[in-house]
């Protein structure tokens, strides 16, 4: 299978992209707006499977180029750039799963709070966004990007993913089953996105008040 | 210390006394709107407790005379009940911690979603409806009752507590962390409460869309 990761030059992009290609068989392709920047990225990312032993090869393209080919497009951007994202490869989503892992969040002096958009949840910005017959699958929003991109770091973490297609719904149980350390739960349909999502800033508090705790993820038992 | 559960004969309520009952030395008294009905409950409890070899004596009254003397004062009772039982014990309350505990959901065909009260949590309504002075702490939301309950099962679950109140929010990390299983999380303010009760939901969606899992509660890590 082919993954593109919209945005794979950072955040949750990174980590999704190195374990990819280090624990399963499928095409990573990491997509930015910038060639260039896909092309750096790609050669860090190769490099650092390298020093653990991974001869993968990453692809990085232009987002366009990305999605063009792949069967799973991830939009690894902050929220607020969801909507452009999408629009920018519209039209080579044809056949395509979309998947929207970001969150909205904003901060006060307490903490930090869930601030999904108007439409409930940013997964269901990206069903709004998307081409219609583009399925969208959310999925990943709860995994602390600095422990994801850090191959020495092994986890013991669960992904709630939430979808109406189940065809798509079951394909990225799969991708996200394959990682080593991580499984994936079904949370039911997209209108229970945000209760998945604002997990997120909750991962976020208590790794801010409580020592010892840092790069948090969850786990359901 | 003595510890009251107003609403105590149900749902969360049974699974904390139990538990304190038979994993500390605090006094732990249910109480219930009306007198019979606690002393009933009190005898069940009691009944269970011994056949797993507990002999505790649990006390069991009306909600008033059960905050009378409490130091912490759990609210174990659904989120509409909230204020008129802070409201009848609200003479009582003088020098205790009040907990609230309960979650604001409304289920739908997808499942289970979080429905804060306009103030924006359970647990900021408990603040709105407790005297002047009676520190409120936000804890044990995402406990599942069953598994609670059933002092055959074996927990590993996380509790994250929110206050604004330091000392009041120490005492019930503690209380929660004196259970076999819990561990006590410090998630921040008051106003970081919506995070913490929105879990419930996502527990209940994952219990309900995944073959084998069930009584969900849930470990940070």
């Amino acid at each position: 299978m082919q993954i593109a990761l919209l945005g794979g030059t950072g955040d949750i992009g990174e980590g999704l992209a190195l374990r990819w290609a280090r624990d399963t068989d499928h095409d990573v392709v990491v997509g930015s707006r910038e060639a260039e920047k896909a092309a750096q990225t790609v050669e860090e990312y190769s490099s650092k499977l390298a020093d653990h032993g991974v001869d993968a090869a990453i692809e990085g393209r232009e987002n366009p180029d990305a999605a063009a080919d792949a069967d799973v497009v991830v939009l690894s951007v902050p929220a607020y750039y969801l909507a452009d994202t999408v629009d920018a490869v519209a039209g080579n989503l044809d056949g395509s799963i979309l998947v929207s892992p970001a969150v909205g969040m904003k901060r006060d002096e307490s903490g930090m709070h869930y601030n999904p958009p108007g439409v409930g949840s940013v997964t269901q910005l990206a069903v709004k966004s998307a081409p219609d017959g583009v399925p969208v699958v959310g999925a990943f929003h709860n995994l602390a990007a600095g422990r994801l991109a850090d191959l020495d770091a092994d986890l013991d973490w669960d992904v709630p993913v939430v979808a109406d297609d189940a065809d798509a719904k079951e394909t990225v149980e799969g991708l996200a089953g394959e990682v080593d350390g991580l499984r994936a739960l079904d949370a039911g349909g997209l209108s229970n996105a945000a209760e998945v999502e604002s997990l997120t800033p909750l991962l976020i508090n208590l790794a801010a008040n409580n020592d010892g705790l840092h790069d948090l993820g969850v786990k359901f038992l």
